[in-house]
């Protein structure tokens, strides 16, 4: 039987050891006791990770958005130790009271009782109304009603875990059964193509990431193999009748053509690394303290060349003074939208806007070709040096105005808090929208698990840094962090303060000389305003899981 | 006999047990086992300091910079286990050979060995000069001659521990005795008043912290309790003729009275913290591993309102056009000189001093006064958000350049490298000055050693990060980093992206229940991109000291 690869050994391990042959188990329980992982009866972090989390919030734990389904499958319920199989929505309960869409239709209020269906099951919600993760009022959007084509729409609440959830609600089944249960379209019908080598954390929406191994290949990464995080299905744009439309305080109301952006402005181009405030949450996972989201490694981040013409000039055009102080804030609003016209919307501060160093563009192009459908074709916004989520795909509005966006993504998806705020005790307005990202660093190659040599060992990665602060230095070790020595850096050559592209790094360090068996490599990056990583994950735990950029450290076994 | 108050006694454990009363010498000693703190013979760590540092490069070790005369007094030489005032440079050895001063001025050149006397000791220091730390240029300023005039105005070489190493390279006497050495004068003899309540880290050049105690007390810091980072003597300047010089590229040679500046320019304020890189140095000392420079503890930061008119105008006025290739950097020059006409220099990048929201001055009031002669009067730089070495006091020239300023400070001194470079490996081209900082955070109060009730506990403390990044959050800790809790914030409403003033905070934590003895308190901040700081100063650790912004972690005694 052939052995795997340290690559897929590492996500065997994550994943749990029920596929593993027997020549590879020694190896990899190794590895599983030095990184702490347990393994339950269900198998895998996942497992554990779910669990180890119901102690504080049961319900929130389990609504873990976007979870992919290939890690997300095994999940155990989070109220109880049974398999979430065994009470899921989609098998209803027999013996249960019958009502018909009428009567379900009349539970829309908390006097009523808030209900809905599911498929043919009849569910009061009432009770977790106020905790469901993505907002009281989109959940409110479906009361009285099917949830079914919201779930269509927003597939991460499709795991047994979140049905199973579900199923607690179940107070009856919906007359006529099956055949009287709606049958939403699936509003992803229109996805573009993606490569295979992409690593999907969630279908639908697209949440894919890079390969460790094809991150550190460029500087600039393809359009294809570009990280993807979509929040809503793909829009379809006709580009000949598409206009951008501006309006809000301090501007004339503008609509313009891509043949005005093309044409009417002065185009630049910027190097600009993005990157998932999510990135590197598996890390929190495994750190013992379960977050909710997508389960991202380190490979939701890419560099692109963007090329547009600057969101400065544009609103300069449309009439936007500097500094007129009815404008605090730019909204924007994406054209990908769900079933309740809700679009995807963020904003920027005016003044990263309309700084010229701060390079804000409208782009159309993404290394020299039209944006891909993936990445916002026909128009997207490209923030650089600051969270992937302000840079709005599919841009259709923009909204100069005193207030942030009121998004949910913008007031409450992307925000952090201290290691002592969980679910209960949140208050989402005591912190502010994550805009510029802190200093951090991967470690590509090896991945986790490899064997390599008791003489030297090769290290490749990533560094980067929001606010524009350049990375000037990689420090890597390999025992542990004891002592440490300095990677070599490759970067896009730009100036202080506009260091908006990542650096890639490679060093070539000596094992410590007699060393078998397990060895952990660590990086650590500096930027330019000499912020540096913390050293663990723990500290900086936050609820949502964002923000994860303490030391990358990566086990690997000397032979 | 009266016991000293937590402060006191926290001042104590760090100079040594010698002057402790024996009732309080149980509480230290605890206090100091905590800590890692050893006491040698010549008590203190400062002592442990120096000598733990000889192996690597022993010469260097020796010369810290600026170290204070009260830590530096008990110093041992680095090259051996003996107290330095046994072969000090100013007690010479009897017997040598006697040399006149005209010998001695045919020795200024590696091929007749460079020579220099001090008082009447005449010394080789031919195999000396590529170390010195002040550079061999400076060093040779002095050669074939005395180097008297040199030490008075860089008084970090009068101590014990400088003279040792000068006698090891003692060849001979000065013919005619002390009657024939120079009797310099003094450099510093127009010094501005102090308040006694500044604690001095260095008399001359004055180098002196807020007292921690007052640091918390109100956002804006008193103009005679700022914190004093002088390189050289304080210049007396007339108002009347002081003219501020504009030259280099891409302008016009200008001249400016402080009456143009006053009335041909539109005047801003802005609220900022200075800090000295070398702010917290004290603590890479008490990790175990030396650096050099002023052992300043936590209190070189403090916050003004600064007024004045902005660069950026100033260097229009002078025709500076935007995005002017030939200017990269913004150099300034200090009136601040030594006897070598060697005056005080710096630079920024041309980006931040043209940036609108970059908000550098050209400052001539602090607090509503005008400028008081410790901070530049009458004109000074004010770089927010950047190490405090660029805020050149006492400005008398700007020049724009496509270079870097030259200066020794810019090139060298405030420069940081990874904790694996040392003194005989550094490559100081390797790394970027310093400019923009990182984000920190110090417990003001209590201070180490105090004495608390063992229900609750309050702290006090101060946060601040560079680049404009403002405080969002601190997190404080009663069981060394475990729990955390956020403090409540003090701060002066500033922009995203302009937070130039730090936050003071206050917090009010429960004492684990049922703890006596030693408690470790801890704080750590966050800012607007969400960086923070690390854990330990050990892997920030660097050879000149600078940037330390690990926790800040304070160790109390429950009663």
């Amino acid at each position: 039987m052939a052995l795997r690869s340290g690559r897929a050994l590492a996500r065997l391990l994550r994943q749990g050891l029920g596929t593993a042959s027997p020549a590879e188990l020694p190896a990899l329980r190794q590895l599983q006791q030095r990184a702490g992982v347990a393994t339950g009866p269900f198998g895998g972090t996942g497992a554990r990770t779910a669990a180890g989390g119901a102690a504080r919030a049961p319900w929130l734990v389990a609504v873990a958005v976007g979870l992919s389904a290939g890690l997300g499958a095994q999940l155990v319920s989070a109220r109880g130790s049974e398999p979430a199989e065994c009470k899921a929505a989609d098998k209803p309960k027999a013996g249960l009271k019958e009502y018909d869409k009428e009567e379900v239709a009349k539970h829309r209020t908390k006097e009523t009782g808030i209900w809905v269906t599911y498929k043919d099951g009849v569910y009061d919600v009432s009770k977790f109304v106020e905790q469901h993760p993505g907002g009281a009022a989109r959940l409110m959007l479906a009361a009285g009603g099917p949830i079914d084509s919201f779930w269509a729409m927003y597939q991460q609440h499709n795991t047994a875990q979140v049905r199973g959830i579900l199923a607690e609600y179940q107070i009856g089944r919906l007359k006529g059964g099956a055949a009287a249960a709606p049958k939403p379209a699936d509003p992803y019908a229109h996805e573009p193509e993606r490569l295979p080598a992409l690593i999907v954390r969630s279908q639908k929406p697209m949440n894919s990431e890079t390969p460790m191994e094809l991150l550190t290949a460029a500087l600039v990464t393809p359009n294809d193999l570009f990280y993807v995080r979509n929040h809503l299905p793909v829009p379809v744009v006709n580009p000949d009748t598409y206009r951008l439309k501006i309006e809000g305080e301090g501007v004339r109301a503008v609509e313009l053509s891509l043949e005005d952006l093309k044409t009417k402005f002065k185009r630049h181009s910027i190097t600009a690394t993005l990157q998932c405030t999510g990135n590197r949450r598996q890390e929190y996972n495994t750190s013992g303290r379960p977050v909710k989201g997508l389960e991202w490694d380190g490979g939701s981040i890419s560099t692109a060349v963007w090329t547009g013409v600057r969101l400065r000039d544009v609103l300069r055009a449309a009439g936007l003074e500097e500094d007129e102080p009815l404008v605090q804030h730019i909204q924007f609003e994406g054209l990908d939208t769900d079933m309740a016209e809700t679009v995807y919307g963020a904003s920027i501060e005016v003044d990263k806007a309309m700084d010229p160093a701060g390079d804000v563009l409208l782009a159309f192009e993404m290394n020299g070709q039209a944006l891909p459908r993936d990445h916002g074709y026909p128009l997207r916004v490209v923030v650089p040096g600051v969270a992937g989520c302000r840079s709005v795909k599919w841009v259709g509005k923009i909204i100069a105005s005193a207030e942030e966006s009121t998004s949910f993504w913008q007031q409450k998806d992307y925000k952090s808090f201290g290691p002592n705020v969980d679910w209960d005790n949140v208050d989402w307005s005591s912190a502010p929208a994550i805009q510029a990202m802190p200093v951090t660093s991967q470690i590509c190659e090896p991945a986790a698990g490899t064997q390599v040599d008791d003489d030297e060992v090769t290290l490749k990665g990533y560094a980067w840094s929001g606010s524009g602060q350049g990375i000037i230095r990689v420090d890597v070790s390999a025992d542990g962090g004891k002592t440490w020595h300095q990677a070599e850096l490759k970067k896009v050559p730009q100036k202080r303060g506009r260091g908006w592209a990542w650096a890639l790094w490679e060093a070539t360090l000596p094992v410590p000389k007699g060393h078998k068996g397990p060895l952990e490599l660590v990086c650590k990056a500096t930027d330019e305003s000499y912020n540096t990583q913390p050293e663990s994950a723990a500290p900086i735990w936050n609820l949502r899981g964002v923000n994860c950029n303490s030391w990358h450290r990566v086990l690997v076994d000397v032979q």
